[in-house]
């Protein structure tokens, strides 16, 4: 996508000609391009000003849909997590460990795409900005509860108070994986990394009821 | 210990009838009251106001010893992250797990009685403190070097790209393990907690090899 087609507020028919998007639709393209200007920059480098750049429209209409900086960050790093949540989904069918195959797989190409942003994000959460805090705990809670409701059966998870503090531990270890790796692989393969990261979940809950 | 016995620079004589202590050792002493300041509160609040209220001497003699805040919370940090190696460090003799299972009680220990100033630690080199990163990758690394050195002959650990990477994802989630179950057990026992850190390392690493 290139630049988003836009209106300014105070001339509705700006646009005419071009496909007419809600004001909701614009705000999510508007999104999704900061999500993308995410991936190569850090959060404080993705200003309103680059935003409008990139998107061809005026700071004012940016503010117009964002209402601050703050509030602008909040947005495309809420759209960020939502983008990581739902590609590292698990697929419906399969045998537990190829779904976390799959999804292990799916997080680190994410990682890889995203490798500053994601960085910055881990970052703000760990270093006590209050905001990136909520949203990276929303999504950290939102991938531990999925592992017990994927495996509802308890095929490979049964679901007590040491397993959840487990994937836990599990989470806060893949991220540590993913983020060392792709800055230094360090002789590691990337089908290492994918197996280590898949075979550790089962073999972590196996050592904590054993 | 209470109040630190000093004299302050103009004064050499000030002390005198108290122990006399090398400037070395004067400061040592303060880096071990700052420690235990840590112990309950932030880096941020750890101020040369309040070390100097608590060790009884003035602000002036501080900056003699420290030169400025900053300094003095990198010479306080560092002090912290040498006491944790030491206190972690595994019994010369045993089996290898039993070992193990020894160094990750002391560092719950340690985590336990100096959460607030750990917490700080962890926080502001995970957010950007170029200062506490270095001095925390430090210690990581000296803590994952010693898995590899206690473990020379390779008994539970071979030392391949793969099992360096291991350890250091281990190490993430040994943290986080511990530094969730301070804050919340959540039904899961101090026992289970320790098993679960100690067993999960073998575990980690057959995973990675199988």
């Amino acid at each position: 996508m290139g630049a988003v087609t836009a209106d300014t507020p105070t001339d509705p028919r700006a646009g005419a000609g071009r496909t007419r998007l809600s004001p909701e639709q614009r705000r999510s393209q508007l999104l999704d391009l900061g999500v993308r200007l995410l991936a190569t920059r850090s959060l404080d480098e993705l200003s309103i000003d680059l935003l409008a750049e990139e998107a061809g429209i005026s700071r004012g209409l940016l503010y117009h849909y964002f209402g601050n900086k703050h509030a602008f960050h909040e947005a495309v790093v809420r759209r960020a997590a939502d983008d990581l949540i739902a590609q590292t989904a698990p697929p419906v069918d399969g045998e537990p460990l190829e779904r976390l195959l799959i999804s292990v797989t799916a997080y680190l190409d994410y990682v890889e795409a995203n490798y500053e942003g994601y960085l910055s994000l881990v970052k703000g959460a760990a270093g006590g900005n209050d905001t990136l805090r909520e949203i990276y705990e929303e999504a950290r809670s939102a991938l531990t509860d999925r592992v017990f409701r994927e495996d509802a059966q308890g095929q490979i998870i049964p679901d007590t108070p040491a397993s959840r503090l487990v994937v836990r531990g599990w989470s806060a270890m893949t991220e540590e994986l993913v983020l060392t790796w792709v800055r230094e692989p360090a002789g590691v393969t990337r089908e290492q990394l994918l197996t280590i990261m898949a075979a550790s979940l089962p073999a972590l809950v196996d050592a904590a009821s054993g």
